[in-house]
């Protein structure tokens, strides 16, 4: 049997980044750390954190500490479940997210868990790879990627699909689209990118006009609302999804460049595979919520090969 | 003289990671980009790159990289200055930002310059170790944040005072602190942070609770937007800067938890000492935008030792 109490040095210890932070973090001793994670290495017959700065988790370690957070997970549920009601602790819940589902329905997906479960949330906002990667090492329990790919010891569940399309104030549409929008005129429109893994728009200029990335000016903005301002204020335009837009086009403040030609991204929700109460609320949380935000699987034919999604 | 084509093949393959997609950005063979970096690591005699997967800058390839753009964007305005009129191109300007200043006040300061100048904005919003640390290697031309550090080869501008008020809804305050606010209440208040390298919050409750970060149930939310969503649908209280929060606090969506203790947050323009007129126009742009948006620094003189902001 591991020793519980080894397993979380060895968790604080990657999570920190630092013997020291990890000491103050479980108020013991910088040595005791120290003596806790040797002993577990001993005890594994395998090195689990090289001792850089910062340091670094080996493969072992990650695994080890995957499995310590998913014992956690299941502890702390028996003992909210056996507690009082009225001494109930908080449990946590740890996701890797893409930052439009963050900006747009999840935080409606999760409201009605949070007060009456005690849940706490600890989002890490990425790339789908990263947050991927994040679920391998067992950091976050589970995550909403546009990616289908089965992950070890993980369910894999539709939720959606988000449709972006590319959307400009009218007087940017007036200042560089006068005569029509054209792959000419996008050489002198600029465009806003999230960021330079962020390929929606390029996919959008080169599926519609055969346009490719070197030809157009691009703005980048990494958060989704500034995003969002840099298009509204007429300063560019950008795929922007339709959960996030529907009041300003409706209200005219911005339009479709476009109409009926646009991105279809696909969302799917990656959990580990562990008889847990919270993650089957969750999970039922997140399907139902997006059964009435996002549009349906089905009606997206052109998905058959969907591409990542960046952000 | 070094030639600048090689430059350009060097900055490609650091910004890209990657020798294949280098290639592809410059229009030229995989085989054109290796021979042209040997040849300037052979000119300088030095190694500029690490070949593994991802490749890595070395010390000398950063401080060359950070030349050529310097040289690049020189380049850029004397041919933007040179050109007639209607053909004059677009100029980047990359840019290490703060979350909040860019959720703030940070589009209102360049939204005179964007059109008129044709500028755009390559942002990279991430803590302001990271944002220094980007600025070190040339990757940013300026950065915006809480250290007043200077560093070698640019100039340290003072914009102003962001006052971080902690907030929280009217429901919120009635379910978690029905006798007022306390040091014990906030063990079971669930507080929003940014992210784990966020520590306003636990200044904060430091300061004024004496309460250590191991005492409070915490969610982490890294993004301004959806963070401050939280603290309006009554999930968390969070420290919510006056740029962002001055609607909701008026029509008391929001409330002030503890009226007159905040954390003042003190916010800096470090920018490359580069005679250049679109950094000339920058730096205006920002001292005067912040001189209106955020307080002087005259009038928190409990800032004579501040500490850094991480989101």
């Amino acid at each position: 049997m591991l020793e519980l109490k080894q397993l979380a040095a060895l968790a604080a210890v990657i999570e920190e980044q630092s013997f020291d932070k990890a000491a103050r973090r479980l108020f013991i001793t910088q040595s005791a750390v120290s003596q806790r994670l040797k002993q577990l290495e001993d005890r594994l017959g395998q090195t689990l954190v090289i001792r850089t700065s910062p340091i670094q988790a080996t493969e072992a370690g990650r695994q080890a500490m995957k499995h310590y957070r998913q014992v956690m997970m299941l502890q702390n549920e028996l003992l909210h479940d056996l507690s009082p009601q009225e001494d109930k602790g908080f449990a946590h819940i740890s996701i890797g997210i893409n930052a439009d589902s963050l900006q747009t329905w999840f935080i409606d997906a999760v409201s009605p868990l949070l007060l009456e479960h005690q849940l706490l949330l600890d989002l890490k906002v990425d790339d789908q790879e990263q947050t991927h990667h994040l679920l391998r090492t067992g950091e976050v329990m589970g995550c909403i990627t546009s990616s289908p790919e089965p992950m070890q010891g993980c369910s894999c569940i539709p939720l959606g699909v988000m449709p972006y399309r590319c959307l400009a104030s009218p007087d940017y549409i007036q200042r560089f689209f006068p005569d029509g929008v054209s792959a000419e005129a996008f050489r002198y429109a600029p465009v806003a990118e999230f960021n330079n893994k962020d390929e929606l728009q390029n996919r959008y200029l080169k599926t519609f006009f055969g346009i490719e990335a070197s030809e157009y000016p691009r703005h980048r903005i990494p958060s989704s609302d500034p995003y969002f301002q840099m298009v509204i204020r007429g300063f560019a335009c950008g795929m922007i999804p339709d959960q996030q837009s529907k009041a300003q086009l409706k209200q005219g403040i911005v339009q479709d460049l476009t109409p009926g030609r646009y991105m279809a991204v696909p969302l799917y929700w990656h959990v580990w595979n562990l008889k847990s109460a919270t993650i089957k609320l969750l999970t039922e949380q997140l399907i139902n919520t997006c059964q009435q935000q996002l549009d349906s699987i089905a009606n997206h034919p052109e998905l058959i090969h969907p591409q990542p999604i960046r952000r």
